[in-house]
């Protein structure tokens, strides 16, 4: 490539302007940019307005080789992307039968009739390639334009987070992948390691040592809060020898950052512990306070979780602490509710009632409300009930608000679960 | 009619577009604005490069009447904001030695010597107003610039959320409305309705009729899965004439739309379902079987949901549907765990077990296995206990898969939940 190629992120949507929603699809762009190693040169939102669409779009190309549009690709008279691309474009719109039958057996998937509005979202730029799109109604498309730069491409994604990152990740990643090895080394390994505990420029600063040493890898982080995730790249000529030397570093870089490593790969955290528990035939039960079903949410999203996750319990109340899950009230009152005591008791009573071989249970402050000065909010007590005794574990969590201190909690939980399934 | 106030964000930072971060102060001031009935003209992002900020800087007040930036106001070297800000308006750098003052006392006050580089945090552009920051090290300022508008304000924010907020609502927000005041711009009401069970085209549909006799109101849809939320603006010289069309033609899409339509307004299901519990002095416990601990987390999401969230049971097992909720064995045998009698007996037994004065139950099943041809992947029975006896409801979801399944049924659950208790 002559020159860097860059990518311009354009969000379309009152939505995103008037304060409903916060724009996370350029942030995943952004993300899986990095990990091809390059960085959006921008980005704009512009409301639903044809001019406004039009405008930013004859900007972007001039600015960018690759400009991705998201949203306005619904069926409503709000949804007028493709009419403003084709504008944009200099082209008519085209009727795409394809796209429309597709969108006709997804109704017929579902046993709906299909509204006639939905005929909207098969109508194209005619000079567009059609991206079908096999998590939502709304194909997405790629549209040639003349530019400043020559040649730029716009691709039109639909606004939705999951359907964005489908076609993402799907159909435009591997583009770009393709037009980047133009000439790049021919084999690239990566090596992820999963961190929880530090922020992620401690992180950063744990491997300033080794990006220095081997400034030919490159090292990338990404924060899955609470979690950060550090891909180690090695690009190379031969795949035996940059594996080889992934290996090593991801060994290097694990012992460098120390304690906060869990473990390595792309598995959730909630899928690695199931499986864990699913490859030693043992099942699982939850006690939960302050995560309030959290932690058996992020389970049971995992499909075949079932034959693992037994249930659980969600002991808000102090009396169904020791209703459902036998804590004694002396217990309750001499300690309180937020005590490594409780933690143990839930997760004995959850084990011992739901008849799990494995139990796991939090108990804390996650705020606003509720802290004083020997407990704070963010001070959580966890209990990890197994065929070999009860452990518990405490963590102060950094108060960075309630839905935070929730996640922290539960991917703590369901870390000291794993560490002590596995060393069974 | 003057022209309503134009207001543009500048967000400044590479990490919103390396995949770091979302951009919320976006989101923040569109929804600031909207209290006051105005709306984002646009938004945009640039990194921290000298070229792309002022270039951004020269467009955005060209555009709106009022250009908001946030980030680059901190002390390190790709901080540079404020010299972009200096350099588009084309005035030099003064020295705030307040500000300057200031800074030091937040250090002192935390017993933290204070780096040199902070210094760089009181260069203030020499035609600047310094907006002093309670909340952190770095002040805002206001610099007046001449524009294709005639004349523009640029306002610059840090861009912690934190700090972006307290400027937002301390200086910006008390402006705008004596900017309002004043000035007679258009005013805009808006009224949003919240639809479950209806796709957002056939929403729209619906609602095709309405908007083609009021092509100067604006109808926007959302699709806040599995809800679809409806808003209609209407844009006017008179407020009371404005709110009072708004209201009209809320009751007409109401009634267009139909019985999909269960509540108006920006609160979220759960909220609403805990404010209509707390307003009746009333507590609530939670039996899931397929959503898993979903319902409970959305409800334990809310702050303060403690007062009224006494707890809840996660029933995968049946076993766990017995101990814990006292499901007889032979139910489940006779009738299946996906049935209208387990559904009223996990209600029944969780409100019973836990205390509390309505309980809200879900058994289905959400894929990707566990379907038969009379028990589809989507069934789900629900069950709702309270003081004046047990409802159950049936939904077959639409197989969008297993988290999508989870999620209508949670929607379904907190809204069959709402419309018991508004009842009584």
């Amino acid at each position: 490539m002559t020159h860097a190629l860059r990518v311009f992120s354009l969000a379309v949507g009152d939505e995103l302007l008037d304060g409903r929603v916060a724009d996370a699809n350029t942030r995943d762009l952004g993300d899986a940019l990095a990990q091809l190693g390059l960085e959006l040169c921008g980005a704009r939102t512009v409301p639903d307005a044809r001019s406004a669409i039009v405008a930013a779009l004859r900007a972007a190309v001039d600015e960018a080789d690759v400009v991705v549009t998201s949203g306005g690709l619904g069926p409503t008279s709000d949804d007028i992307t493709g009419e403003c691309v084709a504008e944009a474009a200099g082209v008519g719109l085209r009727f795409d039968a394809e796209a429309f039958a597709r969108i006709g057996m997804m109704f017929a998937a579902r046993a709906i009739p299909m509204p006639e509005s939905n005929r909207r979202q098969a109508l194209l730029p005619s000079s567009a390639q059609t991206l079908h799109n096999d998590q939502g109604t709304a194909p997405g498309f790629v549209t040639p334009f003349a530019s400043a730069r020559g040649a730029s491409e716009v691709w039109s994604f639909p606004g939705v987070p999951r359907e964005y990152r489908h076609l993402l990740e799907e159909r435009l990643v591997p583009r770009l992948r393709a037009r980047l090895a133009q000439g790049a080394p021919s084999v690239m390994v990566r090596r992820t390691l999963r961190s929880l505990g530090l922020s992620e420029s401690a992180v950063g600063e744990r491997l300033g040592a080794l990006e220095r040493e081997h400034p030919d890898v490159r090292v990338q982080y990404r924060a899955a809060f609470p979690e950060i995730l550090v891909r180690v790249i090695v690009t190379g000529a031969d795949r035996d020898a940059a594996t080889a030397r992934a290996d090593e570093l991801a060994l290097r870089a694990r012992s460098d950052i120390g304690g906060s490593v869990y473990g390595a790969g792309d598995e959730p955290l909630e899928e690695r512990a199931l499986r864990a528990l699913e490859q030693r035939g043992a099942t699982l039960a939850v006690a939960e306070s302050c995560t309030g079903g959290l932690v058996a949410k992020r389970l049971t999203d995992v499909p075949g979780s079932s034959a693992v996750v037994q249930g659980g319990v969600v002991a808000y109340a102090n009396q169904v602490k020791t209703a459902a899950l036998g804590v004694p009230t002396t217990m309750l009152d001499e300690h309180g509710a937020v005590s490594e005591a409780v933690a143990r008791a839930m997760a004995e009573g959850a084990r011992a009632r739901l008849g799990a071989t494995w139990a796991l249970s939090t108990t804390g402050i996650a705020g606003p409300s509720g802290g004083s000065a020997d407990k704070p909010v963010g001070l959580v007590w966890f209990g990890v009930a197994g065929p070999g005794g009860t452990a518990a574990h405490q963590k102060r969590l950094p108060d960075f608000g309630r839905e935070r201190i929730r996640e922290m909690a539960s991917a703590w939980a369901l870390r000291f679960l794993l560490e002590a399934v596995e060393r069974t």
